[in-house]
C-alpha cells in the first residue's frame, strides 16, 4: 500500500471525489483514501458488463459515501462537484471489443461525460485538483519499446481514439482554463478486486477465475511482451499526481516490473497457485485486427517527475491476487 | 476549375453524397459534381452559424437533390447512405471559439456523428468511397515549418481534438472495417460562397465583408504566418481523392501558395479591391489562448501521390473572391 505516513497531510480531512468509484482501481484507491482520513465520495453506475461491484467496498462502505449514478448524466454533475478538494476520475468503458462493436456508446463514456466532468469544474469548482486514467491503448502497436510519453499515437480501436480526446480534454483544461489536473496512462493493473467474470477488463482476470474453478484457461498468441502493475502500485501513482503540482498538466505512462510474454505469465500464474492448466490458441481474427503486439512502458518520466516505480513484483502481484480471489470468489463470478 | 476530362469517367452517372453540402466547400463541391455529370445528393441542416446558404447552390439546385436534415440525426443516416458511390463528408461545426464555449456540440458533430456516419456506412453500405474533411487545426501550434503528415497532432482547443476523433475513426474504419476513407487535412480555404458574415468559418470572410461594405476590418495581431487554398484547387483535392485507389487510408495536407502574414494578406487584398481600410489590433486574450501562430502546410504527399497541387495564386484567389462577393453580397450578410 502507499506510505500513508508522506500522504497523510495532503489527503487527511479533504474531500474526494471518485468516479468509476466502485471498480476495480477506484475501490482500490477509495479504500487507500479512508485509510488516510479522506471525506471520500465514490460515484458508480453499476452497468453488469463494466468493472464496478459494491463487493469492492467490503468493510469500509460506512466510512464513504456511495452515489450510485452515471457520469452521462450531466445535471447531477454540478452537485458532486462541487466542495470536492480531488477528484480522481476513472469512470469509463474498458473493453476494446466492445468498443467496435458500439463505437458510440464508448465515445458518449470516454468522451463526452469527460467533457460534461471538466465543464461541471469548470463552472462550479475551478480549484478542483483532477487525476483522469488513461490508458496505453492510445499509443496503438509501438514503434519501439520501451514506450515513452513521447511516443505517436496511433491508436488500433475505437476506445483508443475516445481516450485520446478524453485524455486531450482534461489536459487542455489544465492549459486553458485552469483547471489542474494530471493524466496516468496506465497499462495491465492486475489484483484485489479487478473484474474476473469475463475478460473485458482484462485477460487475467478470466484467467484468475477459470484457474480457481479448476479449469483450463485460454491464452491466445502467448509470444506477446507485456507490463503489469500491481494495484497497489497504481493507486499510489495516483495519490501523487494529485498531490504534488509538478505533476499538473502532464501526462505519465505507468508501468511494472520486466516485462512478460503472455506465456511466461501463464505458467507463472499456474506455479503460484500451486496447479493448473491452460491451453495456447491462435489469436483469433477480429482480434487480430486490433492488436498491439508487444508492448511495454518507459515510465522514467514519472519516475525522475514524482519519485514514483512499481514495488510489487509479478509473482508477488499474482500471488496476492490469488489469495484474495480464492476467498471471495463467490462475489466476483 | 478541376479538369473535368480526367475526371469525368469517375463520376459521370454515379450517385454521390455531400455532407455539409450547402456549405462553402461542400457547395463548390457539389457544382463541380454536376458539371461531371453525377447524381449528387447534398444534406445540410442550416445551421445558423454554420456555413450552409441555399444561395451556394443558385443555378444549380434543380439539378441536384437537397435534403434538409442534421448528420446528428442518427436514424435517417442509413437512408442518405445507401446506393451512394461516394460520400463526401463535409459537415462539421469549424469555429474554434465556439468550441471552447459549447465544447459538447462540437463534440456531437465532429465526433459523434461521424461514427454514425461511418456505422451506417459499414451496416448499410460498406463498398462506398468516403473523403473527411479533416483540418491542420489538429496540429497545433508546429514545433517547426512547414507542417508535414508526421507532425504530432496536438491540438490547442476542443475542436482539434474533436476533429482528431472524426479523422482517426474515418481511417480505423478504413483500416479495421474495409471502408475505403481518405482525410484531407485542411487549411484556410477562400474564394466564393465562403461564410462571410462573421469570422466563424475564416477571419478573411469578415474582411471581405467589410471592404464592400466601405468599413475598415480589423487585423488580429498581423505578423502569423498562414497559407491559403483556392476552394477550386480544394474541390481538386477532394475529387482526385476519392477517385484514386492511392489515397485510400490516407490523411493529406493541403496547402496554399508561399505563405504570407495577416498583415501583408490585409495589404493585398486592399490593392486587388482597390482600396479600403484595415486596422491592427492586438490580439485578444482569450483567442491568444488557444492561437496556434505561424502555419503552413508541407503538401508534398498529396503532390507525390496523387498529383495534386494549388493552381490559382493568391491575388487571382482574392481578386476571383471579391468579384462573387461584390455581385452576391445582399445573398451573404
Amino acid at each position: 500500500m502507499p506510505k500513508p505516513a508522506s500522504l497523510r497531510p495532503a489527503y487527511a480531512g479533504k474531500r474526494v471525489l471518485i468516479t468509476g468509484g466502485l471498480g476495480f482501481i477506484g475501490s482500490n484507491l477509495a479504500r487507500a483514501l479512508v485509510k488516510l482520513g479522506a471525506q471520500v465520495t465514490v460515484v458508480d453506475c453499476l452497468i453488469p458488463e463494466y468493472g464496478g461491484n459494491p463487493r469492492n467496498l467490503a468493510g469500509v462502505s460506512r466510512r464513504l459515501h456511495v452515489n450510485i449514478s452515471d457520469v452521462r448524466d450531466r445535471h447531477s454533475l454540478p452537485q458532486y462537484v462541487r466542495g470536492q478538494h480531488y477528484l480522481f476520475n476513472l469512470a469509463g468503458q474498458t473493453s476494446h471489443m466492445d468498443s467496435m462493436t458500439d463505437p458510440e456508446t464508448d465515445l458518449e463514456i470516454n468522451g463526452r461525460a469527460q467533457l460534461s466532468i471538466l465543464e461541471a469544474c469548470r463552472l462550479h469548482n475551478p480549484g478542483i485538483r483532477i487525476v483522469f486514467a488513461s490508458t496505453r491503448q492510445i499509443y496503438g502497436k509501438p514503434d519501439a519499446l520501451p514506450v515513452n510519453e513521447q511516443h505517436p499515437l496511433r491508436p488500433v480501436d475505437v476506445n483508443g481514439i475516445n481516450k485520446i480526446a478524453g485524455e486531450s480534454f482534461h489536459l487542455l483544461y489544465n492549459r486553458v482554463h485552469g483547471i489542474r489536473s494530471t493524466a496516468l496512462r496506465l497499462t495491465n493493473t492486475i489484483g484485489p478486486r479487478m473484474r474476473i467474470r469475463d475478460a473485458r477488463q482484462t485477460f487475467v482476470g478470466v484467467w484468475v477465475r477459470r484457474l480457481l474453478e479448476g479449469r483450463p484457461f485460454e491464452v491466445w498468441g502467448g509470444e506477446q511482451l507485456r507490463d503489469f502493475t500491481y494495484v497497489d502500485d497504481a493507486v499510489e501513482a495516483f495519490l501523487l499526481a494529485a498531490a504534488r503540482s509538478e505533476a499538473e498538466g502532464e501526462a505519465f505512462n505507468l508501468g511494472g516490473p520486466p516485462p512478460v510474454t503472455l506465456h511466461a505469465l501463464a505458467e507463472l500464474l499456474v506455479r503460484v497457485n500451486g496447479g493448473g492448466r491452460f491451453t495456447v490458441k491462435i489469436f483469433p481474427g477480429d482480434r487480430k485486427k486490433i492488436d498491439i503486439g508487444d508492448y511495454y512502458a518507459d515510465y522514467g518520466l514519472i519516475t525522475q517527475k514524482l519519485g514514483w516505480r512499481p514495488k510489487v513484483d509479478l509473482r508477488t502481484a499474482l500471488a496476492r491476487t490469488l489469495a484474495f480471489f480464492r476467498k471471495e470468489l463467490a462475489h466476483y463470478v
